[in-house]
């Protein structure tokens, strides 16, 4: 039987870093920074993306896809994003390789293959796609675009962590172009919703929906709403962004359209993306010290069945009814496996499906087959029960609704419990050392103080939550007068 | 109304590339041989992709994600397939843009931020996998691995054309381990023939399987098979290969697995793959001179509904039955698109949607309303007939059955036309210049003569058929003896 994972509350970072390869969800690579996400990992990021991608399509999105590689000229032209990206670009110089004729079977950059112009590989696509769209636009009826493409970028991160800030990473990005401001404000708002939507009830994380304050802006928006989930540690993380970027990128890349009524006026934009960077929201939002825990949605193995026996005799036996318990369930929707591998224990299997997130656990042994019935466990609250064999195929797909929702409870109530109010920056720092989890405070406004609670706490602005109240009151950090309370956190 | 394609017969290549664009499928962007993939082309490779992923995962494999970036010391591992890809491999060298001090507002590489070691844009994942299964194999237990990624990958070719070549393109790419020999040649095997199968009964274009000689191999492969389709301008056109690499990678990263038995041995590998390659053989195998024809497996809109009308008192009576067509064609997994909108004549809609290639067009006028009935034209044969209303749901969904089969049957036809058997070199040169497609001869065997075949030429072995005959006979150019035909063409 193999290790167990370091609990959460003796090393959280060890802990994640444990469970995401112990789970085979991911691992790193020989490339500084950049993962492979095993297949158990992809096929719950496959999952997402089937889902998020259904919404997008039921809202009117089409996918596209644009070049890995900006040439230079194009990155730089839009200025504020080019400066946000430009100190983590990974760069193409040459396209070529030749034998070095100093070491006999190696290889060296060709100089003679130098690019007129370097390549950036993307860390976002707004340049390429402005670009584009540049000869797409020409009059009001060319407009909204509404693009989605399923792609990698690279950001050259210095300090990397599998899922959470990889040099690489596979993400969703959607850029629209409109007519009017107040068709690109609905379409940042439409994204936002649909992001915070899919994350609620699809991967049972809650959220909070907000806007970001000018520091913590997109470079290159004019606005940035956001999703913002809470760890088991008390660490904020961003789930997705969704950017209302005004005319900036159409004035960047001089795109007009002819309106309906003679004029000739600059689009207006947004964009929006989620990554893989959701896999650690989930790990960290679900799981516990004997491994991930994963919402019945998002597994690629909802029911697992072990036989216990002795001899093939009763493994037989068992396989029968294991296998009538798999065709039941796999006729209503429900993806089932029967680990029937002779060479590995049954200890060992419910510890690697408990690793795993398996949400049920179907036990079969000689016993239960006199009783007709099955041992079945849950895995996120760990409960054993004895059932018959025949309540299965109408209790298992209740369960696994059930599980969903207990999962999005149990999270939302530890969320709940960990959104503070606090009036003084002493209450501020001691909450935020002793307790963790978003604070709700007052704040003046100023980048001042914000870069100052920053640098002395590591706590940011996570957003201006929608539902804010307005009310009077004053900064914790100035004392200067403030109007509504902003949501800090430590986050990822 | 739009300016017409230039017809096939008075510049094949003109046509392809007019049709590429016009047909909203792909268009050339800012970056040198990187194509922008429009929504509408997108659609239909999110058709194959849904397919061809649906069958991998039906034969056992599962999907994961490796790092875009290949180090050039693992890239240079496996030498021949190192040797194979040098010469066309995007190279990062630098991970960092900075401002340009001489310039305002423009950025340069910035110097200071030289990788230590270079970085390969993966051509192909080979080194970069076999260095990670290297961790993952460690006895008979652990094999066979069954894994595909879908993924771009970069080619520095210098002549580029929308989907048929591209510095950039989207493909997947299966790389299997095997504890013996034989199942490795199993499974080079499956995929060839499952990729056959795909191509003809999905995309309804006849293939011929074979395998590669020895100078069309893939670059550290032991033996390529293939599948080649042929094009309507007389070229071939290899749409898919399997390879069966040996042992090659698992000797390079040395990659052993401890035996039943308790011995160790190297580990026997495959790998295989298709790309937007396919859009191009796709084209080229049913359009004609309106645009694009497609099958209806592939089509985004399988029926379109055009009302031809006066007024909006009309349009009105024409959508209440357009909507209905819609809704109850829709109900049974037809997708169709009403096209209403209200600033574009009928026949602009009728030229747009042949140069789609949506499958089947229905136009509804006043005098259709009378009489309850409907024009329904046929993309393919472009024959036009009046069907009652009432008729169409029975009717289509067995029209879009009958015109998928007839794209095959058209294409078929016309690729058995284009296999001629020859016995001399003169008659050889001859079919290829006057009538082109396959040519079936003699060869014997060896490079020298495939070589000086190719430089006369310009016609490549395409393949030897799996079901070439044993049979005695002399080679076309040198005259030794061989045993058996293969297949010249010149290909794209």
């Amino acid at each position: 039987m193999s290790k167990k994972l370091t609990k959460r509350e003796v090393d959280y970072s060890k802990w994640y870093n444990e469970l995401v390869v112990r789970a085979d969800l991911a691992e790193n690579s020989a490339v500084r920074g950049c993962m492979i996400i095993k297949p158990y990992g992809f096929a719950i990021w496959e999952k997402m993306k089937e889902e998020l991608d259904k919404k997008f399509k039921a809202t009117g999105h089409q996918n596209a896809y644009f070049p890995l590689f900006v040439p230079k000229s194009l990155f730089e032209v839009e200025e504020k994003n080019a400066e946000g990206f430009a100190k983590e670009c990974a760069v193409v110089t040459h396209y070529r390789l030749k034998n070095n004729p100093d070491e006999a079977g190696k290889l060296m950059v060709d100089p003679t293959a130098k690019l007129e112009e370097e390549l950036v590989v993307r860390p976002t696509s707004e340049a390429i796609i402005w670009n584009t769209y540049k000869n797409w636009i020409q009059s009001y009826r060319d407009l909204p675009i509404l693009i989605n493409q399923w792609a990698n970028v690279v950001r050259w991160e210095m300090r990397t962590r599998l899922f959470l800030r990889t040099a690489e990473f596979l993400w969703q990005e959607g850029h629209t172009a409109h007519a009017t401001k107040q068709e690109a404000l609905d379409e940042t708002l439409l994204i936002n919703n649909l992001y915070a939507d899919f994350v609620e009830k699809f991967m049972a994380i809650p959220v909070i929906k907000g806007v970001k304050t000018a520091s913590e802006r997109f470079a290159g928006a004019e606005d940035t709403h956001c999703i913002e989930a809470l760890m088991q540690d008390g660490k904020a993380l961003q789930a997705g962004t969704s950017h209302f970027l005004g005319q900036n990128f159409a004035k960047a890349f001089d795109v007009k359209y002819a309106t309906a009524e003679g004029g000739l006026e600059h689009v207006w934009a947004t964009s929006w993306g989620v990554s893989t960077r959701l896999m650690g929201a989930l790990i960290m939002t679900h799981s516990d010290d004997n491994g991930l825990v994963l919402p019945p949605n998002l597994a690629p193995i909802q029911v697992v069945i072990v036989p216990i026996y002795k001899g093939s005799e009763q493994l037989e036996e068992i396989s029968v009814v294991a296998n009538k318990i798999k065709a039941d369930l796999e006729a209503v929707g429900i993806s089932v496996k029967f680990d029937n591998r002779d060479n590995i224990k049954p200890g060992f299997k419910f510890n690697d499906y408990e690793l795993k997130g398996v949400p049920l656990r179907i036990a079969i042994g000689p016993k239960d087959l006199e009783k007709q019935q099955v041992e079945l466990a849950r895995r996120d609250t760990l409960e054993k029960s004895f059932v018959p064999q025949t309540a299965l195929i109408e209790m298992i797909p209740a369960l696994l609704e059930e599980i969903q929702a207990s999962l999005y409870n149990k999270a939302f109530s530890f969320r709940d419990e960990h959104i503070t109010a606090v009036n003084s920056y002493d209450e501020f720092k001691t909450v935020l050392k002793e307790k963790g989890g978003f604070i709700s405070a007052h704040w003046d406004g100023t980048e001042a103080s914000e870069e100052a609670i920053k640098k002395e706490t590591k706590a940011t602005i996570r957003c201006i939550p929608y539902d804010t109240k307005q009310e009077e009151g004053s900064c914790v950090y100035s004392g200067a007068p403030s109007t509504q309370r902003v949501l800090f956190a430590k986050a990822y």
